[in-house]
């Protein structure tokens, strides 16, 4: 790899040969700072998230490029969490000696600039280290919204529908596949790879989000990073109110399939996996017409999984099935527990 | 250490204590992102700061408080060499096992918030993780200025001054003591603890960089981070100029006699030493008294180090003696390459 100057100037220029055109932007990578001007009438949205080598991936099975379109895909995730229009990236790069081929940096840009492009975002931002332990990258996203219309984690409302995108729990078998050797140069069935790309390359719901936001249907929004159920449990502790799972109308994703065929182990791995990147949000089910309609001009398809209901102190929420109802678990992820 | 979120509560907790009245941030830590209003007839500036241990740190001779200080000093040093006033702020941590004390973070914070509190910066969101390698800091800051009124590194004028505020070469002199051996607690001489507190801790000119932005005083700015030599080239080649350092004029820090009474060993180490978060930047002459009247109302000592002259294809820094004027090596630190 060429030397930190030489790097950084190559970052410049592929950040400057973007075709996303920003006329508020009156500087972007060089100077101690980017200068941007904000648009009238709308409020600003940011976010960072951290990538650490062997505890959000491994080089072993990384794909250079994807890692490069998932580092840019978590932020734009809670941008389009907050029914957001993501504008402006920052990126930070820890690099040990282990990952300094131009290959590498190349393939990985070639990832993060062709999502940042789709989706209209400019990298004005960042900084470089190299360093004697593992990769890090940290990701910023700028955001804005109309003003107001930011759709928080905390607005649900008892007799809310509870709704999903997507389908869940491919990211978490694509984890356990890695985890038990699976590479995707050597996955040759179509399932396989899908539930791989799912981990190793998530979509975040940005189109679907920036609607959200703008016709003002959703109630309250969070994206599913951490699992369903724990996602679903920082919602209501936030709205003071509890939620009602219909264990039937859960969308299990089929990438599941691979790693379990027991209904229990594949609702669990779909409700607790985590990393789905998918919108949950609740919403007045009178306007579940517009929703279908909205998630249809994304292509994206739409589960009504539930309900909001009164705080109930005995769970944040509940799992229904045909014959009962009982607390569902909400406890997921904790870096410095597991 | 507790768990991840009881640290993100206590994190959050900390920040809301703060004192600093917001009336533009409508939403904090805690959601997907953090919302705030931009204020009417100002442009928006944005930066951000990795540090790496065993590159920028190291935790044998770390304070915890003067990293927590440091992490957010370097981010503002970049919104002062703006010209603007640093609003907003958010924090990424990686966290090895050796760095997961309760004790560590709370000084780490003591250190971060004081001084976010005197620069009337709030926290507003960031990531955590845990690192099964080294500790990561990634600082990032949001500022402002009034639409325009930025000022870049690239407008140096021919004729320009070059100034630069306090003195040079205090924090390098501090990292060879550390690398000695030398530690905080058990250095006892005055000017000693005064190197190991400037490289430890180092001020930003947040009052200075504001004051310079709002009077439209400077033409071109930069701070020093990577040494004056080379940061005074960066400024001269993106301004298109050269400029002629008059050797005499300056400032080297008292600290810097710790580490060499060779004249010639103590100019190189003062010029090319690095992490002053000094200001450097050139003005018209003529404003020569105001700028000292500006320094003076922060304290500061401001020093006219040379002046700034048509491009010259050999050099873009000359040192100027007494008796002759030759090129200066402006090639500093690279992550790459040492």
């Amino acid at each position: 790899m060429t030397g930190e100057f030489a790097f950084i100037n190559r970052i410049r220029e592929r950040a400057q040969q973007s075709r996303v055109t920003t006329p508020e932007l009156s500087l972007g990578i060089g100077d101690d700072t980017a200068v941007f001007r904000p648009r009238a009438g709308r409020e600003l949205l940011i976010t960072t998230d951290l990538l650490v080598e062997d505890v959000d991936f491994k080089l072993a099975y990384a794909v250079p490029r994807w890692l490069g379109h998932k580092a840019l895909a978590v932020s734009l995730s809670d941008i389009a969490a907050m029914g957001g229009t993501p504008r402006y990236a920052m990126l930070t790069l820890a690099i040990p000696s282990s990952a300094r081929s131009d290959e590498f940096w190349e393939a990985f840009f070639d990832g993060y600039f062709a999502l940042a492009e789709s989706c209209g975002v400019v990298l004005i931002g960042g900084d470089i280290s190299a360093t004697p332990h593992g990769l890090a990258l940290d990701s910023c996203v700028l955001g804005d919204c109309i003003t107001g219309r930011a759709i928080r984690r905390s607005g649900a409302r008892v007799g809310d529908g509870v709704y999903v995108t997507g389908k869940l729990g491919a990211s978490a078998a694509g984890l356990q596949l890695l985890l038990r050797g699976a590479r995707v140069h050597e996955a040759d069935a179509a399932l396989e790879q899908r539930a791989l790309r799912a981990h190793l390359r998530p979509d975040a719901r940005v189109a679907f989000g920036k609607l959200l936001g703008e016709r003002g249907l959703a109630h309250a929004l969070i994206d599913v990073s951490d699992g369903l159920a724990q996602d679903l449990g920082h919602l209501c502790e936030v709205s003071h109110v509890s939620a009602v799972l219909e264990r039937a109308a859960v969308p299990i994703a089929a990438e599941v399939g691979l790693i379990t065929t027991d209904a229990d182990a594949a609702f669990q791995l779909a409700v607790s996996g985590g990393e789905d990147y998918e919108l949950l949000f609740t919403a007045d089910d009178k306007e579940a017409a517009k929703l279908q309609h909205l998630a249809h001009d994304c292509a994206l398809p739409l589960t009504r999984i539930g309900e909001i209901v009164a705080p109930d102190a005995s769970a944040k929420v509940f799992l229904r099935t045909a014959d009962k109802r009982e607390p569902l678990a909400t406890r997921g992820y904790d870096h410095f527990t597991v």
